[in-house]
């Protein structure tokens, strides 16, 4: 099965399994079944088999996994060692969350620049990410083509900035804003990080 | 159906739905059509209808929705007319993100507090709500019972404060935390909004 064929839900899975493998590497665990794999995932063993059949399969039935080779093929699948680069462009707190605390390396990113309007920050360092002006943004592209563009600018920005991104061909908008690019009918490739859906589904789930 | 009995698959799809009728009635749309209604969320005009009839259905085949009414529909099921009581554990850049700037109200809670270790921070009131010690949260339960709790302290102490919740009570947790909390077998609901797997997934989805 060619990687664009593969289904959502099961790309979406990948990271799960990738995480719960590296808790089992940290507790020194070296095999799983397909059944204890599905237990811990709220998954079928069939599911799980499936999942892997996409890509070609890991295991060999009745003998378990290796816990080191499927994290090292499942990081491979994810592109984790491909140190795609990335900048940021909003510095708020949630921009200064992510260069703070994020750990963008174990996701298969490195963050090269980080971008603001506001003179107070721009020329600053944060966590050894230089901060530059938007308006340095083609230039910058120019001399270090990044793939993806991290978006935790005000809302008001978002839409123009987006369609900016598509036309100097960024690959990939991570987008923390809680609004729709409108860049549909783009080739660009839209994760969007929805607070508001994540805690509506919680509303749902407490109400009586 | 019973609220119980509805899939995760379909609890999710409520906030999108919500979202997106949000936005016609900003624009001034009256009527949509499941069909349109469908095409809109990548989802088709079946799936559209089978996920109202698992709350009773709310239109007339061949007649369209009225936006307002399934608008308000939808609202009552999410639950986002009950201003759940909410509070905040651990006021870092996230912590502050949110409480400056994500609109709670809109999504059914209201925060009542939050709190903190630093004696630098409690005691003062960042956008109306106090910032209390940590180490008076239960007296605090006591005279203002809430319902859900939002994480965004530092990692060592997750596991620990979501026991503590467990204890005292809470219905729900609102976790940024990318840590397996490690509280499956209670009855306390957890909602992850989990980075590192929406990054993954763009990782996977511009590696060729």
């Amino acid at each position: 099965m060619s990687r664009n064929s593969v289904s959502m839900a099961v790309i979406r899975r990948m990271p799960k399994y990738y995480r719960y493998l590296n808790d089992l590497k940290k507790d020194g665990v070296s095999k799983i079944s397909s059944r204890a794999l599905a237990d811990n995932m709220g998954l079928t063993a069939s599911q799980v088999r499936q999942d892997f059949n996409c890509f070609g399969g890991f295991g060999q039935q009745g003998y378990g996994y290796n816990i080191d080779t499927l994290h090292s093929e499942i990081a491979s699948i994810i592109g984790i060692n491909r140190k795609h680069k990335a900048i940021i462009i909003g510095i708020g707190n949630i921009g200064r969350a992510l260069i703070n605390n994020f750990d963008f390396l174990q996701c298969g990113f490195s963050v090269v620049a980080a971008f603001d309007t506001d003179k107070a920050i721009v020329g600053k360092v944060l966590n050894k990410i230089p901060v530059l002006d938007i308006k340095d943004i083609d230039a910058f592209f120019a001399e270090n083509p990044f793939e993806v563009a991290v978006l935790t600018l005000p809302k008001a920005y978002a839409c123009k900035t987006a369609e900016h991104l598509v036309d100097i061909g960024v690959k990939g908008i991570w987008n923390f804003i809680n609004v729709d690019l409108r860049i549909d009918e783009t080739n660009i490739i839209v994760e969007d990080v929805h607070f508001a859906d994540s805690l509506m589904t919680l509303c749902y789930r407490i109400t009586e």
